[in-house]
């Protein structure tokens, strides 16, 4: 099933990577800022009112009906987002009303897909979706390491994913668009309803460049909806239904800082790292996401900062209640908010002007006039691997298998310094190898590796450490904390078994060469 | 000067139209709501990251040297945008330095042009400035109508001037961007800074599609300029300048209700047709302008809805303090805004998050799939002359000379129940004529014609007058006010003398199509 007998080339990376894929060709990864060749926007057609009702209603009566309207057959490309996250119940219904109407052969493109989308494994195995392009958390990653899925998959950053509908790399003929707030224009939000998830940033290109955009909602009200995150004026069709899914899992109503005493230790080390290296200093910006560890380094340093008066200018989300405390205490003038984790992130987007919501657009597409997460001062994010270069993997285990998507993490790689936080081990299996399973980010673009048995600078930032000489925090070359791992874990992780000739996944890079392959898991 | 020389074609509407205007092929007005040709947007080229600064920083140290690093030649097109209106400073600022850096034959793309701008007719007459396509307003248009711009004017609505940009009609070389407040990625806005005007949404379409965009400000704060009305990752270069302009000019501090008799009458009229044509109810919406006639109208609806307790859905701006009143006062539930007239609009869209910002896309682009202009319950318009099928000029007066742009006038004929609210004569010149000097809109689209001498319905509005039927006002036929008019002026108004042969501007309808021509005045 997995892509087959295609040329295999290395790229400037040295991995191999297929030149066609799905039928089309793709550049191999060429290094990091490398010269692009020049070409143009996708280009939609135009459209007029003279085709639309005067009185601005789009309502139709149902999904099937909308579908139909947007001319729905076999082989079209589809896109959902994933701002419902694990509690989203629209793309499971959009795809029993499309297999439903009898067609196959869909190309999926969600900005990404969870757990309760395992649902769809049968759709994959009937030939209703032929494969997905887009992140592949857990069970329909695993499904894809199997060899299972009819196409290739392609994995892009969400800036990547931007990029791609705009570029024009990827079409998409229909764009469904679960939101919390609709009109019957289209306008539409994800602040109020009962299924509020925050910004509705990750379909914004989706709406911009489809052919048809039908936007699903579970609490329509009268035009105008304000705000309009996704603009009616863009939107086909509207749909309303009983409900989008569980609002008690498209956020959680609280986010959980990590208890284990390790992680707790890393978020300490960050922390210091931070203020020694002289990055905390007053209009200072940073991004550190919602995870376990990144929850604890920011109450870190929520504290540091406190303490020395520093203020930053910006904080980018996702948003959560860690983050809007920063906010109202006056810790940040702004939170520039991709998606929110938490009641109290949907709440204060809604609320306060200055949290306010970005797109992958304005934050990560590599295709713009530049963006926000190159300004970032300090960035922290996880991986599943990084090896001695500072090469770093998010979307495989050691184990080879797929288990999570990109997210913004390539893009974030952008900043200008770019911490990942680290467990030593996880399951006995060292986090430090020789040589990551798949390459998602180029060891030059990572700065500093944090665990807790110690801190690692990538060489090339002379300046950093140079900063850190006289440092207290265990600052240790990578190589060190490796052996002293792979002493407590038995040695190194065992090689995954792979199946070199069956290519089940590639994973762009943030300018839409392909970075590496994923294999499949024998 | 003018276009000689070309072919013309009779239109639809029965007007003589060149098929060529400044060498480019233009359609001829086909009728209202025509079938249209499929074409696709236009495909701006794609910009990388790589091209800008990492940190953001887009600041260079002048207005020229912007204009070197964007590659300005002869012939290109430079935009701008009117919302600093008559205290705008820095267009004539940019022709300055356009003309100092020795560059002729530009094409000047304003979405409007005041008599500030008179100060530009020398570069018109030293061939610094080719032609304007766009609103000429006051002395601009008395120049091209004397036959002494070298190119033929183009004159486009709000809408149709964003939908030439989308559709690649015309294609913006550098677009010159005056914001209020910016910060050095670009990021834009208009609601604060000493020059605050309100919303740049005339802006948009130049940001989105030129192939340089350059932010001009007088009020440059740090990353990120919250709210970001105009996006940086559409902006090549910020300059900051000293001054935009001249406060007192850019809004005025306070807007005026008419003091006429007559005009309060009209406005007494419309309040009251409003109310007995069963619009005025709950939920319902409405524009009605910034002009005397406009806002004693509003001040008259007001009572009325008090006294009926009626509450609109939305007021379409531009916003004035009378405006901000009803929605302070609950009498509606948003104002959604294309430009502020006053402090009070500015600072109400500022801090009201009930107070929209809009723009040409969203409110009135013809093609778009729908838009706001289309929803309006009642629109109140102005109106140089009227005939007797309704048809109606807002560009010449009845000596043919162009003295006002076409605004948002034509956009607005989309709604339900579209007013005109005129005196039937000005300076002893009726308005009611035989034949409209110029088409700007068909009767078929103007539902109520209020003077102070009747009201005449559109025969078509067969439910408007049954309604009516039973009403105390003035209701009479268009043809009865016209010859009471003629009475009490001497007569019928005196056909200007034109010189035929040479065509000085062309109207464009909201589709692209040329829907009259505008002559020289001998």
């Amino acid at each position: 099933m997995a892509t087959k007998a295609v040329k295999m080339v290395k790229n400037a990376a040295g991995r191999l990577v297929p030149t066609v894929v799905n039928d089309v060709p793709f550049a191999p990864f060429s290094g990091v800022g490398a010269k692009e060749p020049k070409r143009v926007m996708a280009a939609p057609p135009v459209r007029s009112c003279t085709e639309f009702p005067a009185d601005g209603n789009k309502l139709v009566k149902d999904l099937k009906t909308a579908l139909q309207n947007a001319g729905l057959r076999n082989g079209m490309t589809i896109s959902t987002h994933h701002h419902l996250r694990n509690g989203d119940a629209l793309t499971n219904m959009l795809f029993d009303t499309i297999h439903a109407m009898g067609i196959t052969g869909i190309r999926w493109y969600p900005s990404a897909s969870f757990p309760c989308h395992e649902y769809l494994i049968k759709y994959l195995q009937d030939g209703t979706i032929h494969h997905i392009e887009g992140s592949m958390n857990g069970p329909l990653g695993r499904f894809a390491s199997e060899g299972k899925m009819k196409g290739t998959g392609v994995l892009r950053s969400h800036g990547g994913r931007y990029r791609a509908i705009q570029d024009g790399e990827v079409h998409i003929d229909i764009a469904v668009i679960a939101a919390p707030t609709a009109d019957p224009f289209g306008n539409a939000n994800g602040v109020t309803g009962r299924s509020a998830c925050g910004p509705l940033g990750f379909a914004l290109g989706d709406s911009e460049y489809a052919d048809s955009v039908i936007v699903v909602t579970d609490n329509l009200v009268p035009f105008p909806c304000v705000p309009w995150h996704i603009q009616g004026n863009n939107v086909d069709h509207v749909v309303a239904v009983d409900s989008l899914g569980d609002p008690s899992k498209i956020v959680s109503g609280k986010t959980q800082v990590t208890k284990s005493p390790d992680r707790i230790l890393i978020a300490q080390y960050i922390a210091q790292f931070v203020e020694e290296a002289g990055i905390m200093q007053n209009g200072f910006s940073f991004q550190a996401g919602a995870g376990g560890i990144n929850l604890a380094f920011l109450l870190q340093l929520k504290e540091r900062m406190k303490k020395n008066g520093v203020k930053a200018r910006f904080i980018r989300g996702g948003s959560t209640q860690y983050l809007t405390e920063m906010l109202q205490e006056g810790l940040t003038d702004y939170i520039l908010d991709g998606q929110a984790f938490d009641m109290e992130g949907v709440r204060s987007l809604r609320d306060n002007p200055n949290h306010v919501s970005t797109s992958p657009f304005t934050s990560y597409s590599h295709h713009s006039k530049g963006n926000f997460a190159s300004m970032l001062d300090v960035v922290v994010l996880g991986a599943t691997e990084v090896d001695l270069q500072f090469n770093a993997n998010v979307v495989t285990h050691s184990d080879g298998l797929l288990l999570h998507g990109i997210g913004g993490w390539q893009d974030c790689l952008a900043g200008k310094c770019v911490i990942l936080a680290v467990p030593s081990f996880r399951d006995r299996v060292p986090i430090i190898v020789d040589r990551v399973t798949t390459l998602c980010g180029p060891g030059e673009l990572i700065d500093v590796v944090v665990t807790e048995r110690g801190i690692a600078i990538n060489p090339r930032r002379k300046d950093l450490i140079r900063k850190l000489s006289g440092s207290a925090l265990p600052i240790r070359t990578i190589a060190e904390i490796q052996k002293e791992v792979e002493g407590i874990c038995g040695g190194k992780p065992q090689r995954p078994e792979l199946s070199v000739s069956e290519v089940v996944a590639v994973v762009q890079w943030v300018d839409g060469t392909i970075i590496d392959s994923i294999y499949k898991v024998k």
